[in-house]
C-alpha cells in the first residue's frame, strides 16, 4: 500500500486473482470488483490512520453502503496482479462517496472503475454521524 | 419464477438468504446483490423461452457485463425471503439493459434496485451479435 | 424440501447453480459445497419445526463449525439442478454432527457427500447448551 | 510470501481478512477457509518454481479436488492479518495431497488446519499425470 504523489488524493493496495474469484468465462465475476472495492477502503482508512474495524468496534458507527456501480472496461483473469485505487470524492459527517479504480498491475491497464455512497450509522443502522476524529480524516 | 401480469416485462424469482451471503453487520454483504441480480438474469431468460447455458454452450454467445449498478434502500437479513425481479429495459443485437428489483418477499418491501449493462461477445470476449432465434425473444 | 420416506433421516432441498458458483475450470468451486451443506443444516431445521435464525435471535445460541470435509465424486456444472440431502448423524445437547449427500437432481447422480460438527455456543462463543425445545427436535 | 527454514516444507503466505468473508456470527464464514487453503496453494507453486495458471494454460493440466476438510480451533475476525501455511504431504504424478495451517500472524494462534487431495486431469477432466518437469518439483 503506498500513496501516488502524483494524484494525492488515491491510496493503492494490490490483490492476486483468486481462483474462487474467476467464473467458467475464465474472468473475474463481476460481483468481486464489489469486494475489491472494499479492500480498497479498508486501505484507505488505514493510509489515513485508522481501522474500519475500529470505527464499528470503538465508535459504534457504520458506514452502510446505499449505491454501488462499477464499469468494466476489461477483464481481470487468474492470478494477474491487481491494483485498486481508492480515493475520496465526497465527505460529509453523515455521508461518504468513494471513487474507485482497479488496474492490472503489470500493465497499468485500467481494468474497472466505480465509485460507492454510504451513509453514518449507529449500530442499529440509524443515520449517524462521524465522530470528529474521524472526520477530520475525510478532509485532509 | 412466475410472471406478474399488471407488469408484464418483470420476471419473478425468489432466493432464501444463505448465512454466507451475510456480514458482522448482520445484514447481506453488497456485493451479494449482484449476484441476486444474475439469478434474475438466468429466471428472465428461462421465462422467455431458452437457458442463458445454452447461449453459451450452443450459440458460442456470452453477455458479458459492461457496468452494473445498486441503489440499497433497506437491508436483507438472514432467512428472508426474497423476491428478485428482471426485466430488460433496452436490448439491441449488441447490447443489453437488465433493471431489477429485490424486494422482501413477505412485506414486499423495496431492499435494493439496480441494473447493468450486458454487451454480447464470442467465446473469445470479442463483441458479436446475438443469434437471431435469441434476439427475437428480447423483443416481445 | 420434502423428506424422502425410505430414508427417514434425509431432508431434500435443491439449489440451481449460480454463475457466481463456477470457477474457470466451467465447474463449481469447491468451497462452495460448504455453502450447499448450510443450505441443507437450513432445510433440516425447518423441516424439524424450527428455524436456524430464531435459534440464535430468540435462544442466543449458535452453532459453530468445528470441522467439516466433503469428498468431490463428479463436478457440479452452471444452471444444473442440485439436491442437497442433509441428515444428523449425531446430537448431543452440546455436539451436533450433521450429514450431506449432493446429487445431480435430474439424474441422481451423486456429485458430493460430507459432513460437519458443530458445538452449540452462546453469543460470546462459549460452549453451552441447546435449549431442551430444540433438543429433542434432534431426538425424534 | 516466505519459506520458514525451521520447517522446510511449509510455505508462508498472508491475508488480510476481508469483511466480505464475516457473516453475521463477526467470524469469518467457514467456507472461505478453503478459499484460503486455495491461496496457500498458489503460493506453494509460486515458491517451488512455477505458477497454477501455467500448469492448466500451457500444459492442459488441472488438479482437480477429490477431498478437502478443515478443522476449526478459533475464530478469525475482521481485518485479522492471518498467516496460510501450505505443505505438501505426499505427492506422485496422478494425485497430490496438500497440507494446511492456518494462523492469527500477529499472536501466532492456530485457528484452523485441514488438508486436500487433488487428482490430475486434463482440460476434459479425465485423469491424466503431471508433466515431468513439474512433477520432479514436488519431490525435492
Amino acid at each position: 500500500m503506498r500513496k501516488n504523489s502524483s494524484e494525492p488524493n488515491f491510496v493503492d493496495t494490490a490483490v492476486n486473482v483468486r481462483y474462487a474469484e474467476t467464473d467458467q468465462m475464465g474472468i473475474v465475476y463481476y460481483a468481486n470488483y464489489l469486494v475489491w472495492f472494499e479492500v480498497g477502503r479498508v486501505a484507505w482508512c488505514r493510509a489515513h490512520g485508522f481501522h474500519y474495524r475500529d470505527l464499528e468496534a470503538e465508535h459504534g458507527r457504520m458506514m452502510v453502503v446505499a449505491e454501488a456501480s462499477c464499469r468494466y472496461k476489461a477483464p481481470a483473469r487468474y492470478e494477474d496482479d491487481i491494483l485498486i485505487r481508492t480515493a475520496v470524492g465526497s465527505a460529509t459527517d453523515k455521508v461518504i462517496r468513494f471513487l474507485y479504480e482497479v488496474r492490472n498491475q503489470r500493465t497499468g491497464q485500467l481494468l474497472a472503475s466505480g465509485e460507492s455512497t454510504h451513509v453514518v450509522t449507529d449500530r442499529d443502522l440509524r443515520p449517524a454521524r462521524l465522530p470528529a476524529s474521524i472526520r477530520k480524516l475525510f478532509h485532509p
